[in-house]
């Protein structure tokens, strides 16, 4: 096709009309599939099935360190369940609180407790402060936004580059003591799949905000979730804030939603000790235990951490063949038009897709008109509002191969078609 | 022995010699018993051993309704779940969230949106009000109180009458605006054991607070937890409400902690079709969906109400021979002596027992010393201060029949020794 901006009008106006009959004939095919969030597939569900058999009348519910699951007691978690997850999120068992099935929720939580009740160290609860703001590096994840909207924090945007925040202005924006903290997701980022760079991680550990109770929201959610055998690395940001005794100005984040179940997996926050005492102080007002029985399936289940790591090669395996498919179909469709641009990420659950300025939110609509549900665009950032208009996540996880084949094939031509309107528009 | 009260300083010298011997005697015995929570015995946690057998790898974990309760979605619960929940709390399926495994939890959210976004019909925010006050009735659950200290809430004593509330005190309080929420535990109260009578009920459906975003926080905890067969019949406040176009005001709570599993239970909150949309739409922000294997063990193993209720009669079978343990060696150890007086609850979890005023620290403290674990004294009022220092909660549940037959006996000692040594003090 080449490049189209070097296309002229009547040729762009052809163009247009061949891919408006192509895009009727997709539209007769009623396709309704949905490539929205990063919802597992169930062949990835399945391969913890049998975790549903770790406990049984039999098999009993007493955990190897005694505990009876099925009473109360142990706000922070079963010791074993501790010490898995912390491995995961290399801390100490101490350092750790096994919480319900959604990290989300424990985020939130941790942003209630510190309105309303402060962080250590903080001199009042954030909701006495005449005003909040919170950095968000975008393209970041919807519900980390959604959340510091509903509060009502001004959010600041960070530009994410190839290796993580543009720290140049994350050091800037931190001089402001209305700074309370910054949302990170430092492994297979979402939606750009980038991993922060050992630079950038460094930078974080150096940081010097000017409010005393500043936090680093370090939700490492992809961090055993790789595509490929050779995964990235992340440098250690707990380490190297505890070696210069600043170790209380992260919370750490991580769950198995994408590990075991979705709808049943665990999650946790690891902290300093002194973050982690203090948390659970404020705890025992929220809630007597979280739910047992699930940690000690997924105790049962995994056994150790090495375990879990070499189970997420199976999520690989089913995973992969999903992102190097949507990924060739874009460049076969796309690669030489100069019209857009992509991720081509090594773990997590997303592409982040870039079209020409100002065609996101008409190719959404023109996919979701022939029955593929893209993520909303400018999702990926505060308030919903993409300044460019340019971003759109793909999540390849739940459809089929087959059914994603053809979202890819739609996709493509919806942005198309929305880049061809939009340079005739523009051209006009 | 006969009352205590008509006995002179001598004779009084000679008893409390008399007591404290025996009292050495059962230090000596190195008790370690604890009537402190309201723990169920793993009995009772026995009795739904099988819930552990209806997921399975055989078994799946897709509902009936055809939802996969591995993945995520349905926030709020699988249709099956609401449906179970709502029958038990006398309302419809879309009046219902089922969330985490703890209502406790539940009410904490409820108190967290409330004063971060304000309830449906709130101006603005519970925490940008000035001052905020909550009415308590007394004695009543200690971790509803923490949860109002915890966020500064000044809280107001109401008397507990024999058939609940003090009506009068609350409708005279409520006329303050900023008055904003009643705790209530309406059906065999913790501790008392009262079930608010009708008249009771129906003045609360009446209530014309004057903060419009006034909330009953009804923690229907005990509502099928009958000792007996004729179990306490609790006025449907909902419905009454509705009557009168004022459902709004309440927000209705419960859990199956304590008719399946204290440590991986279903909680829920139900209320008006309008506090529900209200609060889904903030859910969103909080979670993406709770914990759905949990709720699919749940409709499984009961499959209906009619079950879970028939249910509740195996609890009773093993928890009233202990109610009954400890109400006759109270009456056997205190009956003549005119010293304290306590509950025969019909139903619940607890005996709210009053000793001479000024007794209640020592008692427990006693008990303390010889390996008995109570409840604090104070713990049942707001901020820990029982102004009589009279009232101690006796939780039967978790001790053995054996142990429980002890730990009753050492404390009619304790409360015999320290009404002694209190009427010595007195009569100098």
């Amino acid at each position: 096709m080449g490049k189209l901006k070097e296309k002229t009008v009547p040729q762009l106006e052809a163009l247009l009309r061949e891919l408006q009959t192509e895009y009727k004939g997709w539209q007769e095919k009623g396709l309704r599939l949905d490539m929205s969030r990063g919802k597992p597939n169930t062949d990835q569900l399945d391969l913890c099935q049998g975790m549903l058999d770790t406990v049984s009348s039999k098999l009993g519910a007493v955990s190897e360190s005694g505990v009876d699951c099925r009473n109360y007691g142990l706000l922070e978690g079963i010791p074993e369940v501790r010490k898995l997850l912390a491995d995961m999120l290399q801390v100490d068992q101490e350092e750790i609180i096994v919480g319900g099935n959604s990290s989300l929720n424990m985020m939130y939580d941790c942003m209630t407790r510190a309105l309303l009740y402060g962080v250590y160290g903080s001199d009042k609860p954030w909701c006495k402060e005449p005003e909040i703001k919170f950095l968000c590096p975008v393209p970041g994840y919807d519900r980390h936004f959604a959340i510091t909207q509903h509060f009502g924090f001004k959010m600041i945007n960070v530009d994410m580059t190839a290796e993580g925040p543009d720290m140049d202005q994350v050091e800037e924006y931190i001089k402001d003591p209305s700074v309370k903290g910054i949302w990170c997701v430092p492994k297979y980022s979402n939606p750009t799949g980038v991993t922060y760079s050992n630079r950038v991680v460094r930078r974080f550990a150096r940081l010097a905000p000017a409010a005393p109770d500043f936090r680093i929201f370090w939700d490492n959610a992809y961090t055993i979730h790789d595509l490929y055998d050779e995964g990235d690395t992340l440098l250690d940001l707990f380490a190297l804030l505890k070696d210069q005794g600043k170790e209380d100005m992260a919370f750490i984040f991580g769950s198995t939603s994408k590990i075991s179940f979705a709808g049943a997996g665990l999650a946790a926050v690891a902290a300093s000790k002194r973050n982690i005492r203090f948390m659970t102080r404020q705890l025992t007002n929220q809630t007597i235990s979280y739910d047992k029985i699930s940690q000690l399936m997924h105790v049962r289940f995994f056994g150790n951490f090495q375990n879990m790591k070499a189970h997420m090669k199976k999520h690989a395996a089913l995973l992969r063949p999903k992102f190097e498919l949507v990924e060739d179909i874009l460049e076969e469709e796309l690669g030489s038009l100069d019209i857009a641009r992509w991720t081509k990420p090594r773990g997590g659950y997303f592409i982040s897709f870039q079209t020409t300025p100002g065609c996101a939110k008409r190719t959404v609509a023109l996919c979701k008109e022939a029955g593929v549900t893209l993520t909303a665009a400018g999702a990926a950032f505060p308030y919903g509002i993409d300044p460019e208009d340019s971003n759109i996540r793909l999540a390849p996880s739940y459809p089929s191969l087959e059914e994603l084949e053809q979202a890819a094939r739609l996709f493509c031509l919806a942005v198309k078609m929305a880049t061809v309107e939009y340079l005739l528009t523009t051209s006009i």
